[in-house]
């Protein structure tokens, strides 16, 4: 499998997972449907841009590519219809943040590597994409940061995921299965301390 | 009417505006002038700033003109020898805001326009340009968001106003004449609601 | 002495100091090891990343030279495993805090000196450097601000000696020597009004 190809696939599950974790964040704020879209979006794309601007690249993932957007906006839509159906919208919100992270670290290692960046940077953007976007919904949303939560695996699981993934990298496995054995690192460290 | 000539003139209109709400917030914060003027040119440039960043644009466009943050610093210092004058700083915050928001929603649509976006990503800067300085001068001055108070069409009516700057824009319309009714549908919707 | 080679040094200093207050906090707050990673680099970066972003240079400092972050990750693991030896943590964060803050309105404005931007710019861009690495430290930290404390000349420190810089490099002093005294006027200032 091509690592590049690989990119957008990461992308995109990121940025559906964690705009439904901003919707539900709206949902607890009870906004209107715009403000869940907002929420849902800024909350989607928050850390892929943040590590778009560091690395410099020339553009914003979202901006060459609107669909990104488009479908966090659905995913606000859907949540806003379905969220009084949900009886714990905070477990479903931490949950579905838990697999966000996880395939969000993998996301921002893989752009990372496939820019020929170091180990040092490739694990920052891991942790960056994976925690930004998050840490944005709960200032704005104002929420307690989930990074900021004690006891909690939160940090812990994203560093530990993109260092795995830059080891398997330096030992010679190949860079998608890399990444995806460092998503799982992250799932198991966040979901086990939840 | 040229659309790369009137820019300027929304985003100094934007900055200007903006920068005496932020004043507003530091004189209810009881800031000194410096914070003053700190929190009225965060107000005043946080949305056009992201914007730029975000389209990658080559400058900044304050840091092009810096005149821009001048403004800004004057209108603080203007708030700062006057605000004990006003009977409801807070009535005063919230009108200002409205009229900045009307004003930079078409800024930040007019900007992406004339670099040639799309429909989705001119519609985004209209409403990051709109909203963020807001929420920044929000976020750091301890207020409530303007943008996630219940009730009040803000972040709707920056939407409605840059969709419909969009859709004249596609049927033809001049596109000076799009952004000043999409700005005047902004206020109707903000004003409305209050 | 050479601008351009002083510059890295101003910022390693502030990278290193801003990192020990970042621990600090989050010390304070009881996080994990990782944690104190990740609020040392925020507040180590943090300003200068900002700089970098606005001015357009072509990389952000740390990108560049990962080793910025890896200091800024020994000065929180060294925070770590010495905090609970302090007696008054908030006494140290805030007199460290009063050094980074002189360090880095030096290293902001030195680099707009260098890139050639004009006399606001230069300004702006220590206020800058000096001030949103701590201020992103205490939205996220969740403590009060220092830049709005009521009473502390902390703005007023950072403009002062921005200003201080500009007007010695105007008059002709040597760019290094205007950037130390304006350092210690930011320091003077701070320091003055704990």
């Amino acid at each position: 499998m091509n690592l590049t190809a690989i990119l957008p696939v990461l992308d995109y599950g990121s940025v559906l997972i964690f705009a439904l974790t901003g919707a539900l964040v709206a949902s607890r704020a009870q906004l209107d449907p715009v403000g869940f879209i907002f929420m849902a979006a800024l909350t989607a794309v928050g850390g892929g841009t943040l590590r778009d601007l560091l690395l410099g690249r020339e553009f914003v993932f979202w901006v060459a590519r609107p669909s990104y957007v488009l479908m966090a906006a659905a995913a606000a839509l859907l949540v806003f219809w379905t969220a009084h159906l949900f009886e714990s919208r905070y477990k479903w919100l931490v949950w579905l943040d838990s697999v966000a992270l996880s395939v969000a670290v993998a996301a921002g290692a893989g752009v990372a590597m496939d820019g020929g960046f170091g180990p040092v940077i490739i694990i920052i953007m891991g942790v960056v994409t994976g925690t930004f976007g998050g840490l944005m919904r709960d200032v704005v949303g104002n929420e307690v940061p989930l990074v900021l939560k004690q006891g909690e695996l939160y940090l812990t699981a994203a560093f530990g995921g993109a260092t795995a993934a830059v080891l398997l990298d330096i030992c010679g496995f190949e860079r998608v299965v890399a990444l995806i054995c460092g998503g799982i690192v992250v799932w198991t460290l966040r979901a086990g301390s939840l």
